[in-house]
C-alpha cells in the first residue's frame, strides 16, 4: 500500500468506501470522549489529511476531498494541503457551505454518506443525518476502517496511570462515587456512564499522560451500586494503581472491550449518561437502558473546588507568579541589553522558571507568545520560520500556563518592551476597565456567565471596538485549562457561575497588523453575601503578576478601576516578596508602585 | 343548571367531564391567539373559577379543584376563591408542586386529563402529555364543552374592524404581505398562516378594540400566493373595511370557519407556522402542510419601525410628556393644599390629561399607582377597597401609558411627596446609575438582550439589591404595550435587539413594606456606527418628562451619569416647552434644572 503520502492515504481510503458502498465519508478531529484535545491514536483526520492544527474535519468522496477549518489556520492549512488534491474550506466566511449542505450539493440522490459512530455524538449525527435525508442521502453509522490503511497507528497511550493524592484532591474518590451514584438515583438511574476523560480522572482522583497539557487517562468509568468498573488499557496499570482503584470498590476491565461491556449489562438496568458527550454507537448499545440527564454530575461536581484544591490552587498561583516575575525580569532585561530573543524563546524562558516550581509537571497548553503583530492573531503559536525577533519597542502578548499537582494556572499578560505610545496605553487600558469590572463584579446566585460578558466589553464596545472569542473559560484542578461548563461569552450556556469555580477574566483587543493585546487573571466564584433579594456572588482574582504599569492611561480610568489596580498590585508584592531575592524584590517593587 | 355560583358552575362542569370520561380537566388563562390579554369571550377560567386575576390556570378533578398564580395574585385570590372549594396553589413556592406532578399525585394510573387544543400550543401540551404519561395517566386535547354550560357567555366581541391609515403606519398592507410570503417561499413555503391578533393587525394595518388596552381584532390570518384570506367575524366588517381588504388583496372569510378552512387546505400546500404561537388543534390540521419556522416574520418586521411610525412615536411622546408634566403638577398641587388624592385618583388624573391629546385612544395598560409600601407591590392595581390617600411624604410609583393612533406610549416615575430621606435617594439614585447605564450602552448588531440586562443591574447588584422583573420589554405601535419578539432579561431570549426596535428600560427596586421605585423610558435602538470590528448600535430615549430631581443623591452618581441626566432634562424642557402655558414651563423649568 501507499500510505507514505497523503494522494496515496485518500486513495487507499477511497477503496475502503468503495468496498462498503459510502460515497463520501465524513472524518473529524475527535475521540471517543468528546475530549478538546486527542491523544495521538485518534488523530485521523491528520494523518489523512496532512493538516496538522487543533480543529478541522475532512470529506473524502469518490472524486473530490475537501477540509474544514476555520480562520486561524487559514494559512497553515493552505500551505499542508498543498498538493493533496484536498481542498480547504475555510469555516466562518459566508460563502463557505457547512458539512451536510456541501454533501447535499456534490452527491446524487441515493448516495450513501458514512461516518464512524464513535466520533459522533448522536445530536451531531441526527442533524447530520437530517440535512442529508432532505437530499435523499443515506447516513451509515458504522464506517470505521482506519485500521486496516494506517498501520503503524498509535497505539493507546500507555503511559503509567497514578494516584492524584487526596493531600491534593481534597476527598476520596469513594466519597465522588457515592455523590454521583446519589444524583443518578435522584433521577430514577442504577448506574452511570462516564466517558470524558477529565470527568473519570477528577471521580477516581488518577491521572495519566495520554494528553498533551491535559494529564488523563484513556478510559471509560461505570458506576453502580452493585459496583464500579473502570475500562482502561491493563497496561496502563500496576500492582500499586489497581490496589488503590480497589480500595476506592473500583473493578477494571479492559478498555477495547467497552462496546461488549455496555451491550452485556442487565437490560433493567438505567444508566444515567450526558448524551451530549457520548459517542452515538455507546448510547445506541446501552439502548432503552439510557437515561439522558444533561451535564453530568461529575463535570457539575468537579467545577466547584474544595478548600483543599483551593489551598494547593493559591500555593500554585505564589510559584506560578513567581516563576512569571522570573520570566518578565529576564525578557525585559535581554531586550534592555539586546541578547537576541525570539517568541519561542518567551516559551523557553517560562518553562525553565516554572519547573523550578515544586510540583509542576507540564505546561497547562502551548505558549502563545506574540510580539507585535503576531499578538493580533488570537491563537497563534510561533514556529522556527514565523517567530519573530523582541526588539525594545511595541507589544509582547504572552498567554502560558502550568499543571502543577495542586493546581492548573493559566495567564495572559501584555507589556511594552520599549516606550509606550498614546495608541498602546488607550487600547490597553480600555481593555483593563472591562477586566477590572468583572473583577469587582457582585451578582445573585443563579447567574450564567453570558449576563455578566458585557460587563467586560462595554469600554470597547462603546469606542466601536470588540473581541470575538469568549471573556472566561472554566478551569480544572490538575486537569484540563478548558474546563465547563460554566463560561462567560457572549453565547449563552445554560450553567450558572457556583461558588468555588475557577473561571478567567480575559478580555483582549487584537488590532490586525499592529498588536494583539489580551489581560487575563483566573478568579474564584465565591460567596459575597446574603440579602433580604437572596444570595450574591462575587469573583476572588487568584493570578499573582504585576500588569505593566506604563501601559496604563490613568486620565480614562476611575478612581476606583486605579485604586482597584493598586490594591491588586499590592497583593501581588506582598505574596510574591517573600520568595524573591533582593533583585527580583527590587523589580516587583517598582512594577507594583501604585500608578501616578 | 344552577350557574350563578362557583360551586354551581364547578359541578355542571364536573357533570360534562364525567360524561365524556374526563377525570381531570385543566382550564387555563389561554386564547387559541396566544395573547397575553383576552378579549371576555375567553375568560373561561375566570367565569368557572371566580378568580379574576390576568395569571392563573385552573384544574378541576372529581373530588377537588385548584387554582395556580403567582405572588402578585397570592391575596387576591385567596379572597375570591374562598368557599368555593377551590384550593390556592400558589405558584413559584418551594413546595407546590406543578399542575402535572399535582395531576399524577392526585390521579390514579388509568386516568383521563382533558385539555381545549384550542388553548394549547403543541409545545405545552406535549410536556404536559409526556409528564402524564409517565404516570400512566392519558391526555385528551379535545375537552371543549363551556358553552353547554356558560349559557350567558359573551360571544366573540363585535367590535367594528377600522383602517390604520398609511400615514400612521408608514406602510402599505400589500407591501407588507409580500414581505412576509417571501420570507415563506425562502423557506420553502407557499403559504403563511398567522394566529397572533397584533401580528395580524400590523400585516394588514387594521385595528379594533376586542381587546382592553390593545387595538387589536380577533381573527386568523392566511396568506400565500394564490390569495390571502381574513378570517374574521363578518359582523365586525362593512362595506369600506371589506373594500379596504380588497384593494390590499384580502379576502375575508368567517371566524368560526377556521377549522373547515385548513382541513380543506390542498395536501401539497406547504405552510409556514410558528408553532410556538399556534393552537395546537389548527396545527394539527395543518398536519403534513405545516413548516415549523420559529417566530414569525410578521413578528420579525413589526419589532421594526420604519420612519413613519418613529415620527409618530416621536409627536405622540411629546403629547405623552406634556400629559404627564400637567399630571405630575396638579399631583404635585393637590399633595401640597391638602385635596384629597387617591390611588385612582392618580390614573384619573392621568387619563384626563392624556384624553386631550390628539389620537388619544385608550390607555396602553391598567395604570399602577403604588402609594408607599403599595408601590412594593410589582403589578399593584389600585381599588376602591385597597386605594390609599396620598400624604406630603413618601414615594409614589406612577406607571401608565396610553395608545394614540401615531404611537403607544408607557413610562414609570417615582416621585418624592415630601422633603426625601437618604435612603429613599439612595436606592432611587441606585436605579437611576442602571437606567442610564443601559441608556448609554453601545453594543455590537446581534447583541440579545440579556446580554445587556446586568448593565442596568449591576450598581444594585453591588449592593446586594436586584429587582425579579425584566429590565425592558418591546413595545408596539399603536398595538401592545408588551410586543416581541425582543426583550432585555435575566432569562436568554434568542431574539438580537434590532435597529428600529423599541423597548422599555426600567430597572427598579422593592422593598417589602416600605416603597418601590420603578425608572421607565422608552428607548429606540438605532445605528451608532461601523467599524472594522463590525456595525454598534446605541438606544436613543424617546419618553419626555422628568425625573424626580430632588431623589437624586450626586454624591454616588459619576459626573458622566450627572451629565446625562442634566442633557435629558434640557431635551426634555426644550421639546415640551413649546407646547406649554406659561405655569407649566415654570414648573417644568424649576423641575429640570441641572442637578446641584
Amino acid at each position: 500500500m501507499e500510505t507514505n503520502t497523503i494522494q496515496g492515504r485518500i486513495t487507499e481510503f477511497r477503496g475502503l468506501m468503495a468496498e462498503r458502498g459510502i460515497d463520501a465519508a465524513i472524518v473529524p478531529q475527535a475521540d471517543p470522549h468528546q475530549g478538546e484535545y486527542l491523544a495521538p491514536h485518534w488523530q485521523v483526520r491528520r494523518w489523512l489529511s496532512g493538516f496538522t492544527g487543533s480543529a478541522g474535519d475532512l470529506v473524502v468522496c469518490a472524486e473530490s476531498a475537501a477540509l474544514w477549518t476555520d480562520s486561524r489556520y487559514f494559512l497553515q492549512a493552505a500551505n499542508q494541503l498543498e498538493g493533496s488534491g484536498i481542498e480547504l474550506m475555510k469555516d466562518g466566511l459566508p460563502d463557505t457551505p457547512d458539512i451536510a449542505t456541501y454533501l447535499c450539493n456534490v452527491l446524487p440522490k441515493g448516495s450513501t454518506v458514512g461516518i464512524d459512530g464513535m466520533l459522533f455524538t448522536r445530536e451531531a449525527a441526527d442533524r447530520l443525518g437530517a440535512a442529508l435525508a432532505s437530499a435523499g442521502i443515506k447516513l451509515v453509522t458504522t464506517f470505521d476502517v482506519i485500521d486496516r490503511i494506517w498501520l503503524d497507528r498509535p497505539s493507546l497511550p500507555s503511559d503509567p496511570v497514578y494516584v492524584h493524592e487526596t493531600k491534593y484532591a481534597g476527598e476520596e474518590a469513594r466519597d465522588k462515587i457515592a455523590k454521583i451514584l446519589a444524583d443518578a438515583h435522584s433521577k430514577g438511574a442504577d448506574a452511570v456512564f462516564l466517558s470524558t476523560l477529565d470527568d473519570i480522572a477528577w471521580t477516581l482522583n488518577i491521572r495519566s499522560n495520554d494528553v498533551r497539557h491535559t494529564p488523563v487517562a484513556t478510559a471509560f468509568l461505570y458506576l453502580s451500586d452493585g459496583e464500579n468498573t473502570l475500562l482502561i488499557d491493563p497496561a496502563k496499570l500496576n500492582d500499586e494503581t489497581r490496589a488503590y482503584l480497589a480500595s476506592q470498590g473500583v473493578k477494571t476491565a479492559d478498555y477495547a472491550d467497552v462496546k461488549t461491556f455496555l451491550g452485556a449489562l442487565a437490560p433493567a438496568e438505567k444508566v444515567l449518561v450526558d448524551a451530549g458527550h457520548t459517542a452515538l454507537e455507546l448510547l445506541a448499545l446501552l439502548g432503552e437502558r439510557a437515561i439522558e440527564g444533561g451535564i453530568s454530575a461529575a463535570a457539575r461536581l468537579k467545577s466547584v473546588k474544595n478548600e483543599i484544591q483551593l489551598a494547593g490552587v493559591r500555593n500554585a498561583m505564589l510559584r506560578d507568579g513567581v516563576a512569571m516575575v522570573r520570566s518578565l525580569m529576564e525578557i525585559e532585561r535581554r531586550v534592555k541589553e539586546g541578547v537576541p530573543t525570539t517568541e519561542l524563546d518567551v516559551d523557553s524562558i517560562l518553562h525553565y522558571y516554572r519547573s523550578m516550581g515544586e510540583g509542576f509537571t507540564d505546561a497547562s497548553f502551548g505558549t502563545i507568545a506574540g510580539y507585535g503583530a503576531h499578538g493580533a492573531i488570537v491563537h497563534y503559536e510561533a514556529t522556527e520560520a514565523s517567530c519573530a525577533t523582541l526588539n525594545p519597542n511595541g507589544l509582547l502578548l504572552i498567554d502560558s500556563g502550568a499543571q502543577y499537582l495542586d493546581g492548573t494556572t493559566d495567564i495572559t499578560r501584555t507589556i511594552c518592551l520599549g516606550t509606550a505610545t498614546d495608541d498602546e496605553r488607550t487600547d490597553f487600558t480600555l481593555v483593563m476597565k472591562g477586566h477590572i469590572a468583572l473583577a469587582q463584579a457582585i451578582f445573585p446566585a443563579g447567574t450564567r456567565g453570558a449576563q455578566l460578558d458585557a460587563l467586560a466589553r462595554q469600554f470597547l464596545w462603546k469606542k466601536g471596538l470588540s473581541y470575538l472569542h469568549g471573556t472566561g473559560h472554566g478551569v480544572g484542578h490538575f486537569l484540563s485549562v478548558h474546563e465547563g461548563p460554566h463560561s462567560i461569552r457572549l453565547n449563552y450556556v445554560d450553567a450558572p457561575l457556583l461558588p468555588g469555580s475557577i473561571t478567567s477574566n480575559e478580555p483582549g483587543l487584537y488590532r490586525e497588523n499592529i498588536h494583539g493585546i489580551r489581560c487575563e487573571n483566573l478568579v474564584l466564584c465565591r460567596h459575597e453575601m446574603t440579602t433580604e433579594f437572596g444570595e450574591f456572588l462575587s469573583f476572588e482574582t487568584l493570578t499573582l503578576c504585576p500588569f505593566d504599569r506604563s501601559l496604563f492611561d490613568t486620565s480614562i480610568m476611575t478612581a476606583e478601576e486605579i485604586e482597584w489596580v493598586n490594591n491588586y498590585h499590592a497583593t501581588v508584592r506582598e505574596r510574591l516578596s517573600p520568595m524573591l531575592n533582593d533583585s527580583e524584590r527590587a523589580w516587583l517593587e517598582a512594577h507594583t508602585a501604585p500608578l501616578a
